[in-house]
Formats: structure tokens, C-alpha cells, sequence
């Protein structure tokens, strides 16, 4: 069963939510990947959360632009933690749904992280490593993409110094 | 019946939202004045909506800080105009409140007006200007208030001039 | 006769406006579709609002970039409600027209929406909803309009649960 | 006759006002000093504009906060220079009057100074600079003040010297 | 042992911190509760962080303020969730915290809450609902705050309806 | 004579300070148009300011980006209105340049207008509406432009009145 | 002979620069502690650049609020590293200054620091760092003094220990 | 022997970093240039640190854009004088990368330069600016491109005037 769900407000935001999916998919982590709307199908919403929680999903991430209320819409309605995915989609550079996101009131937490394609690779990070406290086997799969991350940068410095 | 209705996030708004209630009042527009969530008590704003639509209420006036999306969470359930007051509730100066307010998709709009005090008078007169379209005591009252305006500011001035 | 003018400040946020026209076509509301601006034609826009208002206008619609006085400028003008479009026409990503048009004084409310094509869109599901108070059929095809959002929806999650 | 005209949005905006009267009361420059609002007195602020250049008048400073339109407002109805004072009279740090002020479109420039008493001050600086093209008594009370200026300086930096 | 660990980057955030360990004491979750610095003590932070792991702590709560480097510097450290709470400590409105924790780069994420003592409370509650995704006690703990919430706002609109 | 000088910053910033002398070039006025820089030709900057004073120079035009200092550095240096353009050359959306060529200290204003091209012109403009307080034809083409800023609308509402 | 200087823009920024003296002091090294003005006092900005660089002074550390041109100025006259602090003088949070020091062009760079008082004390610490290179009490003054701060970091953590 | 070391965070920072690394080439400094991430090697990070500086590096200049702490991470394990380049990586217009960088706590200033191209030269010029204190080779190297700008300024003037 897929533990884990990600919630885009609009297809138009397809392009930039796609790399979280591909982090879990690389991490061998299984998730419902859709499309629902704060504003637009707020009971589609609701649904979703009520269904995929009884079916065992265990992480929320939820990308949004603008005034971006589906990752809250999402925190009301479950104590599973969710995470949202601000999404540049106005002239404002994001900052619109950067702070509708993380602003949230007490008792409704949105665990934010940076915008955009960033934003949507460590949604999935960050669902591996909540996931990765019960489940040893993405625990060794976070560790191992980690050791990656410094052989790139290994890579990248051999690189700049044989270009001299 | 009570054409309009008020809500506010959080009862440490009152203080802000409360010279919304006194403009409607002297325009002798009877309210509803009560406090929900979109987070805390989605239901209950759901709810609210419904029930206060069914009674004949005409306007939304919904108040809220941070990431402010109770307005928004209105919006979706009604197709009743949507008056938002921005409220500044957190060290970003309202910017949080004003974006997570005005910056709405497509279908969904919110009309926002401006922030904290300032904005609560001006949801009360959008408001009004809104129900004067087919009432035309309230239209007098506006008209009245606004003669007032130029009156206020003649006096100001005279009493500016005295004190040269 | 129009019920509802859309104002624009210059010929060049056109692109940028046309979008709320278009709502308004499909919503089968008729509108008056012009350029006027707040500085280069304060006459002109004086005398629109009181010819308008005359023949039964409801609703104003400003569409205005940089420091966006246009719907101030109405909103000086009428008690009718007037809606604004900030229009992004600066490298400030449109934060300056957003300020100056919602950060309206008591009294003088401007019902403001969001940046650009999104706004344009909003202003004229705004002005729907206030005619929709006394007029069924708009209030019908809103209703259906809201019918068609939860179907594009629920058509994107099915393209998309189909790539996978 | 007074050559210069100093409007203020506000009766609240007057302590803020202030320095600006004082500067050029320090210049001997006569002013006019009085209220007038972009959006509740439109009619009074064109009259008065008329009556004054009529008069004489060869300078408008205007100050105003939130969405401050005043300036602008002014600069549509007059082609002497006009000078714009954005006051901070909101929780965003008077951010929205200096974009509400400066961004104007072409052909009705704003010559727009800082926020709040320093640009109250420097209002007056620039209306005086502005007079002293042709007035030769005024470019020397100007230059008399820089030295005065720096004469403070000097005696800020002895009084530092000496606390050491 | 202790499942949670708090950090504050300077005892100065200590009352800003504060409610973040009430959430959790009423929870009933064990916390420990320090101060640490990304730059004044980076061996100390990084010791920490392994000692706290190998005792069994899972989640880390950090606290800064400003360049807010501290939970950028635990998540380099560790795979488990890392939150970081943005503190007000410059006249920058905060913006300098939360931009400083929540933007990330792949691989790293900071689960960023709300700015200040609305974040010190959302990260508890944030840690909370990691926790149990494995602990049922703290799930119904976590309930049955949140049927407070809903009592709480029930109460103040009561007490507001009596004030009318 | 030069009645006006415009200074760019940097030959980078010529294509957008253009419209400032194409202006001008327009109402008949002539001007010295030079690169000189606050930081990199202080004492340049220095004597062009001197020796076009002595030869009869009015008003200052300086276009600058980034930390845009010239025309404070200008100000500092004359008794003549100074006007600030600042221009758009980071990330930062004109922001750096707005807020360094607006907030002078108090005796020394730069008259400031809006960002890049719109900017140019209304420094052009503005400088004309000085020079017209004693030059009656300036004051003529000032006039006479803006009867074809109002022809140009009504052209532009005519048009767009055809496509319907 | 004094190798660092301190310049304030305006007495009134004496106590957020204070700390500067104040960590100079605690470190051994002299300063010359004095008020200049870019705009006011440009020519004793300038002979003070070069007097004290003809005794010897090494870093130059310049406060200035608003439009902080100060430290630009001295840059422009100078080789030797130019240390700014913006400091908050307007409504506008210090972002004002932080941007007209940081964003200087190519060239003429200002090794900005923090706003306010935190800035205040990193400039005087970075001058040590620089002034260390060749001076070795210097270089055991500031790694006794980071010594120190681990220490502080320690109490605080037993003090915040036994609170509990 | 390498005095400058010059990091940047990531490999795709790179185009913006060059220009730096091109100055000190200029100015025949040499320097170590190459890739290491505060968050993805933090290890590697600090050896690189304790490498260079026991084999004489002077300066460490880093470039890092988003939550941009490698050069804080740096200054927490170096008494040298570390230079911030931050890089615009983001929708927020490198506002992140600047006040992760510049807001550092006191004790471990970080020397903020402006952002991406501009700022990496500004890095290199400032890094010289300190070895120069005790170089006078590199004194006279900045001395020279100093004319040589002065020069480009008037080459620059004589072609605007030569167009027109």
C-alpha cells in the first residue's frame, strides 16, 4: 500500500511537483500521485485523506501555488503529518505560497520546505526520512543516496580542477 | 434576517475585526458576528455557511492572520461574494495575511481588502455597497456617510488653518 | 444594458485583461470594455463612471499596473462596488500595483484580486457573484461553471493516474 | 502669495507632516498647509489645485498614506511640479505608500522623496531647491543650511571626541 | 528516553522556545532541551546530534534566528526529521529566519513551521505527529487536542454571541 | 545651454535611460547626456556637476542600478533639483536601487521616479515641469503632450471598441 | 596609531554602533571613533579617508541608515577594506540600508555585515580578522574570545538544565 | 602558495562564481577553486578549511545561493576573514541567499558582497583589497584597475557622445 501521497492543487503544476515523485521512486517508497484542489473539489479533497489514511498512508505532501491552501486544507482533516510544496505561480516569486503554507496556526503544523523543483525533491526526502524511522530499509537507502551527494560533489570538484 | 456575516479565525482578532461590526451597525445592517476556523472547526465553517446561506445571509466577511485561509475555505462552499480581511498576526507586517487572502485561483475569488483595522471598516462598506445594489436605504446611508467624509475633512482643515 | 464596465489604465495591459471579458462572455453578462486611466484621463474616467452608472451599471472592474490608482479613482467616484486587477507592469513582480490597490483607505473600498490573468479571471467570477444576488440565471451558471471545475479535476487525475 | 502647497491625506498624517511646514517656514517660504483626500474630497483636491496655481502656486507636496493616490491625483490636474511624501500608516512599513507613490506612469511623474518625517523634511528641501531656480533668497537660505549642516557634524564628532 | 530533542541557537530565543516544550510536556512527550550554536558550537552541535541519535532520538527541533544555519546544520548530520522554527531576532520581520531555514537544498530538508512562539508551538505538534505514526498514545493525545481546539472555539463564539 | 544633464551610471544602463532624453529631445529641451559613476569617477562626477553648474545647468537626471548612489552623490554636490532613476541590474527586481536613490537623509532629497524605462521618462518629464515654472513655451509642450496622452486613450478605446 | 576607523553617518546611530568600540576595545585594538556624512560632509569624509590612511589606518568600518551611502563613499576613495553596517532608520526594517551598502558594483565591494547592533559587533570583528593576518595578538585575542563563546554557550545550556 | 580559496556550494553556481576566480586571475593572486557543500559535505567542508589554512590560505571567499549557509559554516571553523557570495538559485530574486548569508550572529561576520556575477567580482576585489595591506604588489594591481575604470568611464562617455 502506498505510504505516502502527493497532492498537487492543479496539472498545470505537474512539471515542477514531478521530481518528488521520482525521489520515491528512486527510494523504492510507493505513493498516490494526483491531482485535488483546495478550493475547486474541496470534498474530493477530504476523500482522499479519509481514504488513503484508512488504507495505511502515513505522509501528505501537498503542492500548491498562489494562495496555496490545499497542504492546510489537508492538516485540518488529518493528524498525519503533512508537507507542503510551495509553487511559484505568479509574479510575486513565490512568495505568495511560501508563506500561505508555512504560516499555519497552532495546532495545524505544514512541515514547508523550499519552492519548487527544490521544494518537491526534499518533500520527498523528508517523507523518506519520517517513513525511514520505522523502516530500516529506506533508512539504507537515504544513507546510501546521501553518500552519493558527496561523491557528486567529489566529482564535480575533480572536475573544475582538471578544467584548469 | 442577517445579510451579512462575520467570521474571524481567532477571538484575539476581535479587537481588529470589531470596527467591521461597528460600520454595519451604523448602517443599520444587521450581522452575524461569530468566530470559526478553517483549521480548528472546518466543519463547523462549513456548516455555518450552509445554514446562514439557507437564512438568507448575502455576504461573507471572513477575517483571519498568518496563513490566512479561512476566506478561502468559504469561498469554495458558497457562491455568495467573499469579503477577506487581511490580519496582521505574526513579525512579517501582514504580508503573510494580505497574500494568503488576495492571491486566489481561478473561480475562487476573494475580494480582499486592506489590512487590520483599515481593512474591517472596509469589508463593512464593500459590504454594503454590495446589498445597496437592490437597497436603496442602504445606498442612502452610504451616501450620507460619505458627505460625512467630505465634512470630516473640511473641519480638519479648518481646524488646521485655526491653528496657524 | 452592461451591468458590468471593465476599465483598463493602458491599451497594453490588454492581454492581461482580456481573460476577464472572457468569463463574462461565457457567463452570458454583458460588459463595456474600455481604456481609461486615473492620470491621462481623469475626465474621461469621471464621465464614464457617472454615463455608465446612468444607463444601470452594477459593477466596476480596474485593471491597472505600477502605482494603480485607477480604482481608487473610481471607487472615489461611485457607491457601486468596484473590483481591481493589480497588473504586474514592473520588475517589482507586481507587488507595487497590488499595494496601491488594496491598501485603500476607509470608506472606499476596492475589492481586490489576485495578479494578472488570475486576477482578470477572479474580477469577473467576482462581479458574477454580486449580480448572482439578484439574478438566477447568472447564479445558475456560475453554479454550473463550479460543476465544470470539479470535472477538469477529477479529468487531471485521471490523465495523470493513466500515465503512470 | 503662497508658492508652494502642502496637502495631506489625513489629519492623522499631520504630526508626520510637520517637519516639512517647519522646513519651509525655516526657508521663509509661505505655504499653504491644510487636508484633502484623494478619495473623499476629489472634488475639493481639483479645486483646490485650480484655485492655488491661479494664485500662484508653484509646488504640490502631498502626503499620504497606505494606497497614498493623492500625489498622483495631483499630478493629473496640474503640470507644476509635484512632490510626494509616502507616509508609513500600515503594518507594512510603508512599503505600499512609497509604491503607490513612486511608480507612477509616464507623463505624471511623482518626484517622490523617503518615508515619513525625513521625506516630510526633504519635501520641503526639494520644493525649496526647486523655487531657488529663480529666487535668489531662498538659494541662499538653502546654502546657508549646508553649512549649518555641516557645522553639526563637526560638533557631533568633537562632542563624540570629547565623551572618549 | 527522550524522542525529541530541542535546540535553541542562542538562550536569548529561550522564551520564544518556550511553548514549543509545553506542547510537547502536555503531550506527555520526554524532551531534551538546549542550547547549541551552528557557529558558536559546531563540535558541540554535531556531538549532540550522534549522542541524542544513539540514545534514540528521533526527531530534532531546532530554533534560530537570523542567518538561521542550526537545523540546516543537524540535517547535514543526521536522516532523521530535522523542523526548524524561524525566530524574529533583526528588525527584517523574520524574513531573514525563514528564508534562511526553509530554503533548503535536495537532499536536506528542514521541516519549517511558522515564525516564533505560533512555530515554537506548531513544531512540537509537528514532532508529535511523526512520533505517532508509531505510538497510538500519542495519536489519541494529539486527538484529543484537537476536540480542545474545536471546545475553544465554540467557547469564544458563545462569549461572543453573549456580548451582543 | 544644457538646462539639463542626465548622468547613467554605467554605459550598461543607456538603453533604458534613452527614453529620458527622447523625451526631452521632444519638448525642445536640450541636454548633456554622459556616463559618469559615484564610485568609479567620483571626482568626475565632481567637476561635471561644478562645471555645468557655472555654465547654467538646472536640474540633474541620474540613472543608476544596484546600490544606486549617483544621484545622491550628485545632490550632495549642488543646491539644484536632482532627479533619481533607478534601474533594474540584479535579481533583486529594482528594489536595491528604489530604496538607495529614495531614502536620502533629510537636506539632501533626490527627487525620485519609478523604476527603469516608465522612470526615465518621468525624470524627463518632471525635469521639464520645472524648467516650464519659468519657460512658458516648455510649459506650451508640456501642455500640448499631455492633450495627446488623452487623444492617445481615446484612440486606444476607439480600437478596441472596433475588435468587438 | 589607530588602524581601524569607525564612521557613523548621523550621531543619532551612536548607540547601534557603540557595540563596534566596544568589541575593538575588549580586543586591544585602537580606533578612531567618529561622525561623517556622505551627503553632508562630503569633503571631510574625504580628507578623513585620507589623513587617517596616511597614518596608517587598515580598515574602515562605516554605519549608515536609509540610503546608506556612506560606506560606498569611502570605498570610492580608498583600497583598503571598507566593513559596512546598514543600520534601521526608517519604517522600512533596515532593508533599505542593507541594500544600498551590500549591493555595490564591481570594483568598489563593502564587506557587508548584519543590521543593527549584531552588525555593529561583527564589523568590529571581522576588522580583527583582517587586522589578525599580520598581527598575532591579535589572531589569540579573537580565538580566546571564541573560546569564550563556547563557554557561554555551555552555561546557558546547564543554566537552562537545572530550570528545569 | 594558494592565499585565497575560493568554495562554491554547488557546481551549478559555477557560470556565476567564474568572474570571481577571473578577477584574482587579473590581478595575478592565486587561488584555490573548487566545490564543497556546507550541507552535503560538511566533512570535507571543514578539512578543506584546516588544509588550506595550515598551507598559508589568507581568505576564504564562498558562493552559495537558497539557504546559502557555507560560508557561515566556514566562518565557524576559520578566525580568517570569509567573503559571502550569494547567488540568486530561486524564484525569491537571491533574497534568500543574502540574508542567509549577511545576518550572521555575532562573533563569525561573514563579508557579504552583492549577488551572483557583480558580487563574485566583488569578492575577488575585496579579497585582494586584504591580502594588499601586506602585498604590495596586489596594492599596485588595484591601484592600476582602478585607473583602468576610470578610463573605461570616459571611453564610454567620449563613444555616447560621439553617437549622438
Amino acid at each position: 500500500m502506498a505510504k505516502v501521497a502527493i497532492f498537487m492543487g492543479s496539472i498545470s503544476d505537474e512539471e515542477t511537483v514531478r521530481p518528488c515523485k521520482d525521489v520515491l521512486d528512486k527510494l523504492g517508497i510507493e505513493c498516490v500521485y494526483t491531482v485535488t484542489s483546495a478550493h475547486r473539489t474541496p470534498d474530493r479533497t477530504a476523500e482522499l485523506v479519509d481514504d488513503l489514511e484508512s488504507q495505511g498512508c502515513q505522509v501528505y505532501i501537498c503542492a500548491a501555488g498562489m494562495a496555496a491552501h490545499l497542504a492546510g486544507a489537508v492538516a485540518a482533516r488529518t493528524i498525519r503529518p503533512v508537507i507542503g510544496i510551495p509553487v511559484t505561480a505568479s509574479a510575486l516569486g513565490g512568495m505568495d505560497a511560501l508563506l500561505s503554507t508555512v504560516m499555519m496556526p497552532p495546532g495545524f503544523p505544514v512541515a514547508t520546505v523550499a519552492l519548487d523543483k527544490a521544494g518537491a525533491r526534499n518533500a520527498a526526502w523528508l517523507a523518506a526520512q519520517i517513513l525511514a524511522l520505522s523502516d530500516d530499509e529506506i533508512a539504507s537507502a537515504i544513507r546510501k543516496a546521501r553518500g552519493e551527494f558527496r561523491i557528486d560533489v567529489a566529482k564535480a570538484a575533480e572536475k573544475l580542477a582538471s578544467k584548469e
